[in-house]
């Protein structure tokens, strides 16, 4: 291998020992099946799953491919930026600023061609305008909320998280899948009606 | 919705709820960070960010989506059939059956198109045919490897695997890539020498 590939390589294997660390961010929402947090790689790889699954009811055709790499990278900023409850105004003042500080040291440690090609794909999904950002949207409001309702509304309880800031969080689905956002409010009004949710 | 379209739609999300099970079947491999193992959904993720990041070292040209579908379902069967230890003699022999049947059920939840494709994807990483598979099935030897390493050895010193163990299980490695298997024969290398292998 010349000096230039061993170099990129190098820069490549890395980001991916670096990456480990997205397994020791703990989300708000619980898994079903354990008493204990969600962290941020087992959410990225179950939207991955999402997107497999039910990509035909993105309200516009999608580039699977590029769902599926939108969603497995999102969340990666949060190595350096923490993950930010939801419902948390204090610490949503700061995310913004936060996490562009991540993005450019976590995407940084790639190659300049894959670290901007990342840090595109990333970009796009905070801006939520083409089809790919969109559905990638829905689907990562879609999964926390289906756990928690399978798993009887225990993170809502725990922060007493109101219906009305769960219908608001979760209409930015409707951009990405009229049908996922018809299943959302589903979902919202049975948590609410089974006392879930306040 | 029309009454077919919502049993579709009931389907894919069981098999979505169900698939939370991959949160809590623990491999050999520790997670680099924490005093723990990694599951096999935070695997799965972790394949699909060699995929995105690695895919120009395949031998021979892959289709990106392909591979990442397969990396992300390749392990899903584990949900029933557990996972095997690569280097349980006794495990692997009864390993095919059970995961046949483990994938009957499994993907069996989905619409039938769906259960199909991703059965057939499932086949072909166990067939390690194709440029897709061969690639998937380096990743998944690579991974493990660099944690291992990383974490200088410890499920080879809890297991006593030998260098010899490791060489041979990871041969398969060139047929996906032939840059990967010169990074895991320099690891392995390197592995002996620092005494983390036998």
């Amino acid at each position: 291998m010349k000096e230039a590939d061993r170099e990129r390589f190098t820069r490549q294997i890395r980001f991916l020992v670096e990456m480990d660390k997205m397994k020791n961010i703990y989300r708000q929402t619980r898994v079903l099946h354990e008493d204990r947090a969600e962290n941020d790689a087992e959410h990225a790889w179950h939207l991955a799953m999402l997107a497999l699954v039910l990509s035909e009811y993105s309200n516009e055709p999608v580039d699977l491919k590029k769902v599926l790499a939108t969603v497995l990278i999102h969340d990666v900023v949060e190595i350096d930026a923490g993950d930010t409850y939801a419902y948390d105004e204090a610490g949503n003042a700061t995310k913004a600023e936060r996490e562009q500080k991540a993005a450019d040291r976590l995407f940084g440690l790639l190659p300049e061609d894959q670290a901007q090609e990342m840090r595109q794909l990333w970009d796009e999904f905070e801006a939520n305008e083409t089809p790919e950002a969109k559905f990638a949207n829905a689907l990562d409001r879609v999964q926390p909320l289906m756990l928690n309702y399978c798993k009887h509304g225990e993170s809502w309880k725990t922060h007493g998280t109101k219906r009305e800031q769960v219908e608001n969080r979760n209409r930015i689905v409707r951009e990405g899948s009229e049908v996922l956002s018809d299943f959302v409010y589903e979902l919202i009004r049975r948590a609410a009606e089974e006392g879930l949710l306040k």
